[in-house]
């Protein structure tokens, strides 16, 4: 998708998906399975939330980093990537989120 | 960055944060407030932990881009962008995601 | 347990365990599944969060409101009670936190 | 309000918040203040939902003692008690779920 970076995480996150457990954190959490990656997502998320309601917006970028880092482990995990997330947020434009929201919960 | 669709995202959350509350769901969570956004995340968060544990992998996507789309926002609300998190994920480059985190919480 | 109000909670609950889904807001939760009441109990607690980080202690107490009664929610659905988690906690007494979670995570 | 074991729970947990932080897990928890202790609580509600997700309902249950636990740290952090989530849940009685989230949303 052209987003260097985020090419680069997620480039990374697979290689350590099959390496070994104490390769690194990244192989760890791979080891631990599916239900400890979401765990992580949702803790980091936690963090993110308490970081936007500490009045120092810089420090929402840590915890956005670790929750977007989790969130691309979690995908890979589940055999999926963020083109996958991007192809989703694309379908959705030109509805806005109050119609997308309603045809979802409908 | 090069990202088309994160880029259009983000500048479609960017338009609508000046917009009257009423004129979608965007211009409405930014006139609720930080903390109304920050908890629209961690909601986001908790749904796709639910999707990740429910044996079906397709169920995170749709998830995974409420998730994003509201650290958008989220991240806009707070004057900032996901360039800055992505300069965030290049500073922790070629550091282990083990030596990132006993850094941060040593 | 000899509490009376948790106790009159947790026999309402109960009582609308088997009632039809559109008989109250408890009997919807229970015809909604596992997952369903998992998830409110997750945003209660975000909710919970965003109110102690408020700055404001008396908005609290409607959100631990909220999160006790969805988690006895799920433990009924489960076909637990409180009385579980407080021989859980009665099990724990003198050892000490510290203790515990090394215990549980060694 | 007669219920030994959360009322030796909530006094244990007062009489460690004044203690040195050194001294136990739960007097650490003080030091490190409402923020870290406000995250604890929504870590565990989301193992909570892990647990609850996991098809072993029994695993729920010391997950569910650690998030009572840590949602009584934060009443007391806060000055308040399990005392005032029971009085909020008195004055709800006869009030329907429905009708009570309601009228707080309306």
């Amino acid at each position: 998708m052209a987003d260097p970076i985020l090419d680069r995480l997620e480039a990374t996150i697979r290689a350590r998906r099959d390496a070994p457990a104490d390769a690194s954190y990244t192989a760890s959490l791979f080891a631990r399975g599916r239900a400890k990656i979401a765990q992580k997502v949702g803790e980091e998320a936690v963090e993110t939330v308490i970081a936007a309601c500490s009045g120092d917006a810089a420090s929402i970028v840590p915890e956005a980093a670790d929750l977007l880092f989790h969130l691309a482990v979690l995908l890979a995990d589940a055999g999926l990537s963020l083109d996958d997330v991007r192809a989703e947020l694309e379908r959705r434009e030109g509805v806005s989120g109050h119609d997308e929201k309603a045809s979802r919960t409908a």
